[in-house]
């Protein structure tokens, strides 16, 4: 379904005048306190999140799965729906393949399709966390870190398998989401399991182009429940500083244990330079996959505070990064639930750019922490979604897309379309 | 798979001497405690744990299964793998079904099949928290506790259904793990979730013959996110003393938040006369349904302890409990699994019963901590096993009931019989 | 320190133009979505918040204290400092005495001081989780739950000595934190530690005059690490449901283990009607005891969209609640502290009043997750501060009062008044 | 009190037939199992764990503390008691120094006590977690990692005399556990703090002489809520690497969030040859400082078994590790709290000792879960305990030192000599 951009100019008309007010108010406000609300629109356009090639259909636990209807059959149709959320948003220019569930057959046609939409390719995701039909050996029992060598091959092989098709696409880095890990004591040797793991990943290294990256992501549990061999972040920069300065750490909100300050770990990646790139969702208890900023939106709002400062900062040498939604849309409509966390996200994103970092800094010298504590609060408790709006509108996206999408019925027309009974693949 | 008995007689005939010589050295120092050793064979042999219908194929989670061979095809396979770890152990002597992965299509053959097997059929289970291909409505947005009385109606038909199946078979009692909750914040109202709750309750108790019970249990998440009808014990409780006397709480020890403490919520049960019965698994993170004992057999033999005392005590009235395990096998053979896990749950028995109560109230009375804290490791740091084993011995069973297995590759034979690629209903 | 009101008002007049301009666009809005704003004004300028007469001095940790300058020395200095507050917010117009740190010795002249600040005395609240110098038996191993009934009755004579000390001032409550539990597994049988807590819970109720409450908070752990007797709402509930209507639960927000649902569980106590009160701070890890709304204010707002929910309800049958801060100031001055707290506390109640409930009904029945989610995002996400501001003004309180604190150098003022090495007594 | 080694003697001849029956039993199993229990003894007896020197009095919680009587008054005091525990059980022949709690007047009158009890000392401890009456900064904001240099000085050359009172007295390490961090987002930047530290380390560690190492200890929170500079091993590690070989990484049982993998982490510190020792405890909810063993007996094993699997590997390079206790005694006796611990430890040493290793190796190549399972859990089911008495007994300690203990009436004997009302140096 290829959105007409015309429906949403002719949306946005009518609420162009009550745009205008709520944006006004805010700017004056925003530019008493000093801020340069351009610059500001500047950056919430620039910014945009890739969407995964699995968060496009309905999602489920090991205890069932409810499907919606019209979810994309194809690598193709998954792309049309990237592309509708861009044209809705004009803030998720990219589209994260997952490997195998979506190889492109054709790299050119799907190239320029992707063009068509105005989509790049974010990181390729490779996928030894499952057994395909026609693999020789089965990863029960790991893939990277097995103590098979030919198990570990066939998952090497896999891994620079996806990095060809990313070449093709055009992606930049491999995203290793590495589930191998143990459910009982004594299961594995844990030094032994990393060494494997290490030699493993340093001939994935060895097969990335000059100007790619590798991001090792992290998580404690699930789909093991004793051990894992990347989870935490300590074990992820252990990896990356013995790979080299291609292999960077990626974050994924929900793989951490009860309680964690993640930001702080966002911190000490940066300091060090070496955080790759974000998955972001929301939870409450585990790896939930939850809307992104639908339970702890204040700890999204802290997570970017740390980015903001420490990517604007002197002190910092960190690449760009890679920004992504992970999550799995149970019991609501993929894309308007898409379109929830990408709001969310820009919101955490504007309100920590809204941050009088002077301020805060001379607090913090001061030890004045009463204050320190206003000066966030104060950004938090802003209403930025005007300038979110406005920002959209000036980039002829929808000033609202969730009620666009709402009133235009477009779920209905994707069904239609697809079918009432399609199931995407992932999870 | 029918085991010839003579096999374990042989096998058992080889290990005699050994045994006796542990068993006798257990004996000698538990009777200069005090002991009555016989009568501690008597209460062992006469413990017995109802294995799910569910629990004998392999399990997974929403990342992957991976299939071991020879799982049962059916129901009547199923009979086969519990009557085979009841020969194997005499202490797996029943079988919980679930409803619908095993309807019994003749419940007179199913009952004359289970008595070959001297099989008991313990608590039966329903099934609320997926769809099946036939039902009219669908469950992703609840089932008792739905906000359409058709959804409500539908689900309380099916567990009216449940008992039916049950009364057929000889059970006496209906387990409703109701995994009805919700994702975000205002999904729901929390309140008129539980009320009709209730009422669905009601309907369903009011179903219950004269001599049955149904055990309500809790979770706190998993497969909803941000809550759950039924999310700890306080609520289970609340629902039962609304309910009646027949309804009482299910506790499943994997369905707590970090750090519960699980052996003080089984004494408020008992102390209410509202405990039904157990579900054992062991976890570190979650529900993670592992062997039971793998991971905090401190805290099962805690557990066990207060199971022990308050059964036994006269200052509670509790109905006789229900006990079942509830894993997952995701990474060994669920028939070895299983017998890992009566293996733990008996030596928790075991070291509970040893526990010196008179010695034990004595210093509490004291408030001597070092003394009690002293009492109740004394137990837990006894090698209780050649007690497990002398109780097999005596009933016919196998003194090392796993060993055995290995010896006599029935997992090998379960393939030649089943085939290498069989699926068994379940998660 | 008594604060000269025209300096208040002088100080609005500096600010009156701004807020003017905000309240203006705020009211607009909300008008335009269908509130009565005037409505909203007077139920925030209602809702009072008392001050606990230990939160106005530093507190500490096992490891120390850092103590402030100027913190009140006497009983009357701290209703001195609570009347400051209270002048500056008109939010905090009553205190919650603890005895024995804050017995008053002559009650007639404590009320008069009281009246002078407009100030009620709200729950007194009684301590057993500490030894006083002047005590026959000591609590090293519990009080109302002591096994020695000589231990249980010097606290029950204590907490009968608190209702006293309640009456004569006017109060009509007792709140008991009971700290009582045990650090091993083994110190003391579950269930006759609830038994005896029970008789002596059942003694202090006897002694509570016809028209007052008692209020049985609950804690999971700290002081004691094993087990606590009152750890959970369920508990809490059962203790409540035995003694009878006058008993009601006592949610402190810091009293549970990782990840629980909190607002789920006012929800039930609110449908039982048994919800007594709430003890308000954050946390991060466990009772951190943080400035009210520092660390999740989302979880604060979700609360109090239920109280507000639940107490409007005609399905709800509860008696009117009391409202506290129980927080620890260790690196913050107390006063300001205490302003940021109610300021957090008010936004999430401005927030819940302007849920659009009808909608967010609708949403419900129709299980619209996407659209109840967008309601509930839509009042957090909305700016209500100059609601706050407004209903200050109006009520003469100061439109920033944590600005003119630090305009008016007041804990300067404490200091020279008071000394900068001062004790407050407390924690 | 020194205690007259004859009385030891005369206890363990009453007890020796028994022991003799019991270990002559054990000693025939785990010979049958291939065992050396010559060498297994002469492994227990070497293992000696570090008391710390302010582990001898009461501790408490911010709520209270309840003294018990008889603790020592001075260092000498102290000392004394730690050499009656090594003299009870031959196992704790070492003391940790914490500086300014324990500042040794006069090194050589204090190195001859040691010796006359054959004591060593082991790392000292320093301290900026608490204010001192003599010290011209506060550490309210921090210490290593404050704003302010002249702070940060102040902490550095504390650090630097607890150096100086170690190589006086014999020590080797320095163990820093640095409390700093934060209560409140934005109080401090992470980065900045990081850095701070890190210079603050630097200058300490160029004041380490050529044969001591320095202990990084980690902790995720209290006495802060917020955020700690050092807060978990990953951070410990990043420190370690950049000050050079002689930091290494300290592991305190109990600093950890809900559910940590703590063997997991043991093994990667060990991998990077980054271990420096360990201060023992055990814990249900956060830092809680119980008895060693008695909460999670089974985790302390699979420590353990980590431990001894690394250093005896080739491919493993670290340093001696340095072993302590850390806990806090709030409701025992503090010398039968540490008698138990110094047992728990031994109890889990010897059962990793008789791990089968090369058997575990074998299975875990073949990812043989059950029998890795069966091998861990056969090692833990083991009663080891006369394996622990008689490697004293044959050292001359007592066969039960608790019971001695109690026997004896030390504690009674302790209180006469120093009275019923004192109060140890420490928490």
């Amino acid at each position: 379904m290829i959105l007409d951009k015309s429906l949403i100019q002719q949306y946005n008309e009518q609420l162009a005048a009550t745009q205008q007010k709520k944006f006004n108010f805010l700017k004056a406000t925003l530019q008493d306190e000093g801020h340069d609300v351009t610059a500001l629109l500047e950056q919430l356009a620039a910014f945009q999140i890739a969407i995964p090639s699995w968060a496009l259909g309905t999602g489920g636990t090991r205890f069932g799965r409810f499907s919606g209807g019209g979810e994309p059959r194809s690598l193709e149709e998954k792309m049309e729906d990237v592309g509708l959320l861009h044209a809705l948003n004009q803030s998720s220019g990219a589209i994260s393949l997952h490997i195998p569930w979506d190889i492109p057959q054709n790299a050119t046609a799907i190239k320029q399709l992707a063009a068509s939409f105005e989509l790049q390719f974010d990181a390729v995701n490779s996928n030894t966390f499952q057994d395909q039909n026609d693999q020789n050996y089965s990863y029960k029992f790991g893939s990277l870190s097995h103590t098979d060598k030919q198990v570990r091959d066939q998952a090497i092989a896999h891994n620079v398998e996806v990095i060809k098709h990313g070449i093709d696409l055009g992606s930049k880095a491999l995203t290793i989401w590495l589930s191998d890990g143990t459910d009982f004591p004594g299961q594995q040797n844990f030094r032994r399991s990393f060494q494997r793991t290490l030699d493993s990943f340093q001939q994935i290294y060895d097969a990335l182009p000059e100007d790619w990256k590798v991001f090792i992501e992290y998580k404690p549990y699930e789909p093991h429940f004793y051990s894992t061999v990347v989870a935490d972040w300590g074990t992820s920069l252990l990896f990356c500083q013995k790979l080299g300065e291609k292999a960077l750490g990626l974050v994924d909100l929900g793989h951490h244990l009860p309680n964690t300050n993640i930001e702080q770990i966002v911190s000490r990646f940066l300091m060090e330079g070496k955080l790759g790139g974000f998955h972001f969702n929301d939870s409450k208890y585990g790896d939930d996959d939850l809307t992104v900023g639908a339970m702890q939106p204040f700890q999204l709002f802290l997570i970017f505070n740390e980015l903001v400062e420490g990517m604007a900062s002197q002190e910092v040498q960190n690449p760009a990064l890679s920004w992504m939604i992970d999550a799995s849309h149970n019991v609501k409509d993929p894309l308007e639930d898409l379109l929830q966390s990408i709001e969310a996200i820009k919101i955490a994103l504007a309100q920590a750019l809204i941050v009088d970092r002077k301020k805060l800094e001379n607090a913090q010298e001061q030890n004045d922490t009463t204050t320190a504590q206003e000066i966030l609060q104060h950004a938090f408790r802003t209403d930025v979604r005007p300038l979110l709006a406005q920002a959209r509108l000036e980039s002829g996206a929808a000033i609202d897309p969730l009620a666009f999408y709402r009133q235009n019925k477009i779920r209905q027309e994707l069904i239609n379309q697809r079918g009432v009974k399609t199931y995407s693949t992932g999870l």
